[in-house]
């Protein structure tokens, strides 16, 4: 192994020193559970039953923040830190340990002999702390268990946090991934004026898992082009002899600081930002060889370099002197103190990388001046006498958020050049796009201050969002639903982020992730059936109930109220599916407002059921609540006795019971909706089986009929979507016939008409081209027509 | 608007005649209805009634193609083509009825005026065709309707077809995406002597749907950097003069044609290919303005430039010349057939990009040479007496199955990094991993023709294997379970190429794509929660069920049955999910291969029923399985009157009913096997949601209790993480103990021991960091053992 003895140029010997402390530790996560401060030698008893923690990358990473330690110090740099490698626990947790920050939040684990005893023993262990850079690492908003997504955190910490410079750590076995691939180009989107900066340090440590990784072996030549080319200048630090490394990487983050800090007071558009590239051996400092093998600078020190530790002596030697290379006894006193060499390269305050407030985006974060719903509401004289678009009327609602927030700065947009197709093109009229290359007399709403994000990129377009709220601000992404899937994962993991910060008390819930998915399943009828998929609301409540909520609003006030709620809400994932094509305008604002807030409710006016129904007709989402209602005018025209109730369900979590979710309804509520033995037909937006999901325990399980989108696609016309999977008025009025004891023999002509129209409307829309008029045309109206034939 | 009239050098003008033709023939597509010829001037009754479309892009795939069959004709090329702006339907349409090889796939659509008449009809209509370039397309593996998986589709289709070049037209918006950027390193994959050629042409029309696109807006150096840094060679091709453009861009191609046919004759690794960069104006001899508006050459051609024809007598107008500036009179005699100048440019037989083989890979697949799986089987005396790594065995296989394939070279295995850790490394002993890039002594198993593919892009990964499987082709996709997450939307997209595949009868079907999802959910403790995900199979089975299938083999000889199974099927897709850590072998190979095939069944050694259980204990999945035959264990020796059936579920969509899936078990089947008033206490693998969603129409649903995974996970012990789920053995005797009825007062002592069990294990693991010997030491025996206190 190599000893990391050289001494350091004499400024830098504090650096060394934190850096050698925090290998230690790193390694004592990995290892012991007795014997921290190595006051004997190393007996077996001393060792973990169960090996666990990634030491390749964490000598690295710890010689990266002790750089960065010493630049906050000298230069009252105001950083926060983001590290790719979120395997690399051991080092993020030693480094806050150092910092004293860890122990200000654990207070069980004290800067000392017994706390760092408690460090080692509760890495990895059950009861303990996890692996990875969880949300208990003070300084973290990036847990880095997935790889790929570092770099999008850091843009969104970085936009409108103007004087804060983000250093982001990228593995690069992780910069082989998509989401980091394209999220090099945000800084297209950085001002340098009202934005920080983001500082990439490309982790070059030759190795992912079991793989040299692509950017260590490509030419040296094509590695230079490929980061020139994402729009960077990379400033290269190589070596694995810790002394001649810590010069010259002192050196490159000087350098780069004071590029960033010239372009900062200089450049009106962007510069060619400066970023590190750290080219130094895998499990550093670590064995050199093991059982005659070489490990480190090899992938074999990814994870635990000696295996063997408890069983053979040699391997228990070996790691003894490991330990030992770095002279704990210059880095901690006989109390487990850290030394003040050590200390000197810790910050002060909030300074330090483990107390930054930014990184504890809930203790941040400030209420929304959020406008007057009214103000923006689309009057209903009747329900269903008009209609409009659902999203337009919010993106007029989001023009007013924008404007109010144009000085705070802490709220945005973000979406994959999709802002203007799904009908929210007002809010260019209170902020522009982001936009920092030349702009052309061809190009709408593009400035280098916007606060609308536009990247084909669904993961960047995420990742930049949570990077957002992680750092106390507010924001949306809007998406085409199918496309969501892209981002499924990263919304896993962003609720797995909430979902254990609950249990952490210092961490204040952050802004929630608002989705909203339009261009939806019914309405994409044009891109076909690649654009036609509603199951990311079946990923979303697989999550923790405590963490998501998932919004059907049928009409434009609705939308509206939904959108507003979800604005104030914290420490969430609401997902909001709505349609932007002219949708009939069903209850006013204050009836809106209401609906919501009971999240499903009877629409009385729809209904004739006098409390005694004998068949409900449920629906959630837009469309199936236009045919829900289709089909009950088609009811009332042609069934006028039949006692129909008309329930709508905006938010689809009230249908589990409330021991499930928080919005959950008990089961007398849902037994007074819905009934307990009479015919449920529901439309839901969705795949049907959800519905079943959500409500298998219910009582009236046996009678619930759930129709919905059965992955039936195509480019074809707005109704026959319906018709293909069976979730039009038509065959909903075959469904209440089919269903409803005693009306099948009585309702036969009845039944016929519908499937005629059916057939009618295949043949009509292959002549045409487009929908029936009695579809297109219909309107919901207080007043019962006359049958038509 | 620019007229394509300027005469093209003399070999180019049936290139030029032939871009008109397929202008001319796209912009027909997009408006027309009657009068294709334009035989008399455009009438209003001439137009559709909803437009649909997306012009943009065409005029630059028209040209793109257009040269593509000027090489196929002029030097043989054997060319596949891939068109990532896959809403370019009305392009390939075109293209491919000027091939003829339309008219041959499509008989109703002739080469001639009425199949002019139907071909513009039928384009994104109802009963018409999607406006995608979808499957019904001939010469197309790519749909593209969901952006940024065109070049790893070309590496897939090159890889193992040395002869083949692929052309592969990237969007510059499409280029945004993660999963594009991603991709461009897949020349350090491709072997220039095993493999073909990728031929990527950067499609720079500047735009994407309402913005700018960063790769067109860029520096120009850094445009070259970039691709530079990728490992390419641009070469531009930049103009909005046609004959200017067709010159350059004949000669770039025949440069970089030049240059890959000198590179596969000597290059041993990867030299630094050629690509083409085409710059042109969005919607290029389309409309320039209207309305005083810009349109040619802006993000407003994007899709339909005249949006009033109908209406407005000055846009038909202007429709009306924009079609004539084709000249069609020169491309289309009187009946409608393509001019002798235009078919010129038409290349022969199968090398017309329309009927290039590989293109369609169902009629060229080979059934795989699998070798007999009793070779190896692992030995299994008595259930549970033995255990073994599963996925090891597996490794075992495939390394033969990639033996018996050396010389065919049509089977791969991709992964991102984990092949080792996922245990599968044995394949290494029949081949290396594919590898261009230097070699140094510390590397192992890499070489230039391997055909393990690894890089840590789960993206490229199902990317490359979907290309490769579409061109005729096997493989599989080994994966952490948590993470194939991370391409859910590029199953959901080749889960409907497969699906829409089924209808066309000149496509049979393709090599099923194949997910291995291990280092699973119960198995990653020591990651914790970001590792914790077995959601991926929830969104799988919202997909067509002809097309899906999951399997979840509960020990190694039944992984081996299932893997083999897998392996032979066709057309579909097929998830296996399976541990890698050691597992009680429970069946024989015989028993396995009866077990698989039919799916699911009574396990008579573990149960005493006599064909009337008081509870059926149910399982699917591997650790699920062993925690009930735990608790089958714990009930024979402290219940022993209890008359308990063990049923294990293998292939999961069994467990709907037969009219849902074609793997559904009639009621009748699923009563005798589950009971019909018993209560059933089943431990799945995954959400527990997930089976009363499969079963919710079955007789005995009210009795069904499921316990799985609860998204409730950490770094812990293995036994812990069931423990915190309620899924372990003790928990599952409670439940017994709670439902079966009248057995709540005698078996309370019993239960007691059970709770008492689970807080002995809470306090053991925090004090010694690993299992209670108990557990982790517990076996199936034959012999009923004493209960321990
Ligand atoms: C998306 C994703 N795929 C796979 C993994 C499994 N994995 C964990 S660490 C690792 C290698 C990481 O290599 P690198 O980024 O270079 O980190 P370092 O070398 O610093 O450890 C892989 C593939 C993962 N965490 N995330
Ligand atoms: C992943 C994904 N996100 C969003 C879209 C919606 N979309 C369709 S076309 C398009 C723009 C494509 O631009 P480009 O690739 O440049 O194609 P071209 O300019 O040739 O039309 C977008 C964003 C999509 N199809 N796929
Ligand atoms: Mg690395
Ligand atoms: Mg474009």
């Amino acid at each position: 192994m190599t000893m990391a003895t050289t001494p350091a140029a004499p400024d830098l010997a504090m650096v060394d020193a934190w850096w050698r402390a925090a290998n230690y530790l790193a390694v004592g996560q990995i290892y012991l559970r007795e014997n921290p401060l190595l006051a004997e030698p190393l007996r077996p008893g001393h060792i973990k039953p169960r090996l666990l923690g990634h030491w390749g990358t964490s000598p690295g990473l710890n010689l990266i923040y002790a750089h960065l330690n010493r630049v906050i110090r000298e230069r009252g740099t105001h950083a926060l830190h983001v590290t790719g490698p979120g395997h690399g626990g051991p080092s993020a947790l030693a480094a806050s340990w150092l910092d004293g920050t860890y122990s200000e939040r654990h207070p069980n684990v004290p800067r000392d002999a017994a706390g760092m005893a408690t460090l080692f023993r509760q890495f990895s262990q059950p009861g303990g702390v996890p692996s990875h850079i969880a949300p208990g690492v003070p300084g973290s908003i990036h847990e880095g268990g997935e790889l790929g997504y570092s770099l999008s955190h850091a843009f969104g910490a970085a936009f409108d946090n103007p004087n804060l410079v983000v250093a982001c750590v990228i593995g690069d076995g992780e910069a082989e991934t998509g989401p980091l691939a394209a999220s090099w180009h945000g800084n297209k989107f950085l001002s340098p004026r009202t934005d920080g900066a983001v500082l990439p340090i490309l982790h070059l440590n030759g190795w992912k898992i079991a793989n040299p990784t692509l950017l260590a072996r490509m030419p040296r030549e094509e590695l230079d082009a490929l980061l020139t080319g994402y729009g960077w200048r990379p400033i290269h630090i190589e070596g694995d002899e810790p002394a001649r490394v810590h010069a010259d990487f002192a050196a490159a983050l000087d350098e780069a600081l004071d590029e960033i800090a010239a372009y900062k007071a200089t450049a009106q558009r962007r510069p060619r930002w400066p970023m590190l590239v750290l080219r130094a051996p895998k499990g550093w400092t670590g064995p050199r060889t093991v059982d005659g093998t070489p490990v480190e600078g090899t992938w074999r020190s990814h994870q635990v370099p000696l295996a063997g530790v408890r069983e053979n002596p040699e391997h228990l030697a070996l790691l003894d002197a490991w330990m030992r290379s770095y002279r704990p006894d210059e880095l901690f006193d006989a109390d487990g103190h850290p030394t003040p060499i050590v200390l000197a390269n810790v910050p002060a305050g909030d300074t330090r990388l483990g107390a930054v407030p930014e990184a504890n985006g809930g203790a941040l974060v400030r209420e929304l001046p959020l406008p007057d719903l009214h103000d923006f509401a689309v009057e209903v004289t009747e329900p269903g006498a008009s209609s409009s678009e659902p999203t337009r009327a919010l993106g007029e609602y989001l023009r007013e958020v924008f404007a109010r927030t144009a000085n705070r700065r802490d709220f945005r947009l973000f979406g994959p050049d999709e802002t203007e197709s799904n009908r929210l093109g007002a809010v260019y009229r209170a902020t522009a796009k982001a936009w920092q290359e030349p702009v052309t007399d061809l190009d709408a709403h593009l400035a280098p201050d916007g606060r609308v994000v536009e990247i084909l990129s669904e993961h960047t377009c995420q990742g930049m969002l949570e990077g957002y709220l992680l750092t106390g601000r507010h924001g949306v992404f809007s998406c085409y639903e199918a496309f969501t899937h892209i981002v499924s994962s990263m919304f896993n993991q962003h609720a797995k982020w909430l979902h254990a910060c609950r249990e952490i008390d210092w961490r204040p819930p952050i802004a929630s992730l608002n989705y909203l998915l339009t261009s939806h399943v019914w309405r994409q009828d044009q891109n076909g059936f690649s654009h036609q998929d509603p199951g990311f609301v079946d990923n979303v409540i697989n999550k923790r109930p405590e963490v998501v909520r998932v919004y059907l609003p049928p009409d434009t006030n609705t939308l509206l109220s939904v959108g507003d709620h979800t604005l104030r809400s914290r420490g969430l994932v609401n997902v909001i599916v709505a349609g932007k094509t002219p949708t009939p305008d069903w209850l006013t604002m204050d009836e809106a407002v209401l609906h919501c807030t009971r999240g499903a409710g009877i629409w009385e006016w729809a209904s004739n059921d006098d409390g005694d129904p004998q068949v409900v007709l449920a629906c959630a989402g837009d469309v199936p609540t236009l045919e829900t209602l289709a089909a009950a005018d088609l009811i009332r025209c042609r069934l006028p006795e039949l006692r129909v109730r008309v329930v709508n369900v905006v938010d689809l979590m009230r249908l589990v019971p409330e021991t499930e979710h928080p919005h959950g309804m008990p089961d007398r509520e849902y037994d007074a909706l819905f009934g307990t033995d009479v015919p449920v037909i529901f439309a839901y937006h969705g795949y049907p089986w959800l519905i079943h999901r959500l409500a298998y325990r219910r009582h009236n399980h046996a009678h619930l009929h759930v129709r919905g989108y059965k992955e039936y696609g195509t480019t074809t016309t707005p109704f026959d979507m319906v018709v293909l999977n069976d979730m039009d008025r038509y065959q909903r009025v075959i469904d209440v016939i089919d269903r409803v004891p005693g009306l099948a023999t009585h309702a036969a002509t009845v039944r016929q008409t519908m499937v005629d129209a059916r057939t009618r409307h295949r043949a009509w829309i292959l002549e045409h081209g487009e929908d029936m008029p009695e579809v297109r045309d219909w309107t919901w109206s207080t007043d019962i027509r006359e049958p038509q034939p």
